[in-house]
């Protein structure tokens, strides 16, 4: 028996996300379902990020144990075969029986993207968030910075989590610019439920001129969801990829 | 009576391409339910660029008359109250009632998008074409600098054309790569039935080391369609934008 890990990418338009549930198509249950097709197997793929309905992927990780003799990192190429064009398996290779995607240390790195001009762009619809208000990129930043850091994310979780401690890592937090489409780009040890989206929802805010800055440090000290800004909507956002610290050592 | 322009963006993915016709709905036919809808008035786009179906826009150009109160800048925001989410018109302005945007002078750009990487990339597929094989870019450009000029394009003519002569002037035609993704981006005074996907098909034979950048003069002279590559397919173009002469000087 070995223990396969998939790099994944996905349009998340079209499924109720990652985690299988009764009712709709989601990413994990289309994966389980190619890997039987291809192994013969049962499968119950064990998901990195469980992205909410709309969420798209780069590389998600995921793994799964099979006694298949396909060649470990030919993986990806047959299961291909088994998967709709808005899934596609982009690495496969084999990682110790021990491994577990969520158990393990990792930093973990999404993308809120948002075309910023007078009108929407249709080829832009499936994974931007669309606004026409101005937003002031150098106010973003300046908030930004005050969520770099260790912090209790409390106020940027939604009230369903049920983490043990909202405590979290952020390394690394960038807006940029590129003539009307802004990122902000977000690298860290793990995110609570819906954090990523309500940073980028409480900087919209900041960019728009509803909030400033100097008021981040005051909404991660109310340890309170309400102190920070909305969700951000989901279709935006992008899981770009996770890297371990136990697999960089192997 | 006024006559007004509109820039036009699109996602072809679901049209049967601009031109009105008896089976399929077009861009074409949309934009004319929508004025219709919003003025009351018959409409009859003339479109700048007609393009195949499949093939997408960020700035094709339409026009149509009408009696409508509404000034001519808001006619964008209006009508888009009536289009669909991969329909949007990004500008509208009045134009001289003797403007025609296929009879004026204009210049034209496209780009034609290729993703080039192991596995394809779900986001993307809708607007690039996809291909895991190397592609030499310099190749891809020293044939390039063969077409840019004014030629006789009859080789990159699609044998269905009714067009009157094949000449055409190319102004730029450049070949990009930024990471996996590379672009052929083509500005000239106007492009033959199929040809900018033609050219795109021609240089990615190149690319591939299937054709030499010297037989580009030859494939030109051939003044014959079987002389070039295949057509490219529809999804990975997309019409940028048009800008006239005559509106310059206005």
């Amino acid at each position: 028996m070995k223990r396969i890990k998939l790099t994944v990418a996905y349009d998340g338009t079209n499924y109720h996300g990652w985690q299988v549930q009764p009712n709709g198509i989601t990413i994990e249950g289309v994966l389980n379902q190619a890997i039987t097709a291809l192994t013969g197997e049962p499968a119950a793929v064990i998901g990195a990020s469980r992205t909410d309905a709309g969420v798209h992927a780069l590389g998600n990780i995921a793994v799964f144990d099979t006694n298949t003799k396909i060649p470990p990192e030919k993986l990806s190429y047959a299961l291909n075969q088994y998967l709709p064009e808005d899934i596609v398996v982009q690495h496969s290779c084999e990682v110790p029986s021990a491994f577990h995607p969520r158990r393990c240390e990792s930093r973990k790195t999404y993308v809120y993207k948002i075309l910023n001009r007078t009108f929407p762009l249709p080829l832009n619809r499936r994974d931007c968030y669309f606004t026409y208000r101005k937003l002031d990129v150098g106010q973003m930043r300046q908030a930004a910075g005050y969520l770099v850091g260790t912090h209790d994310f409390q106020s940027f979780c939604s009230v369903h989590s049920q983490a043990e401690t909202t405590v979290r890592t952020i390394y690394h937090l960038a807006v940029e610019k590129e003539q009307d489409l802004l990122t902000i780009q977000v690298t860290g040890s793990g995110f609570l439920y819906n954090m990523v989206r309500i940073l980028a929802g409480t900087l919209l805010q900041v960019g728009m001129g509803e909030r400033s800055p100097a008021e981040i440090p005051d909404i991660l000290k109310a340890r309170n969801r309400s102190a920070a800004g909305p969700t951000a909507p989901a279709h935006g956002l992008t899981m770009i990829g996770i890297s371990y610290n136990i697999l960089e050592n192997i």
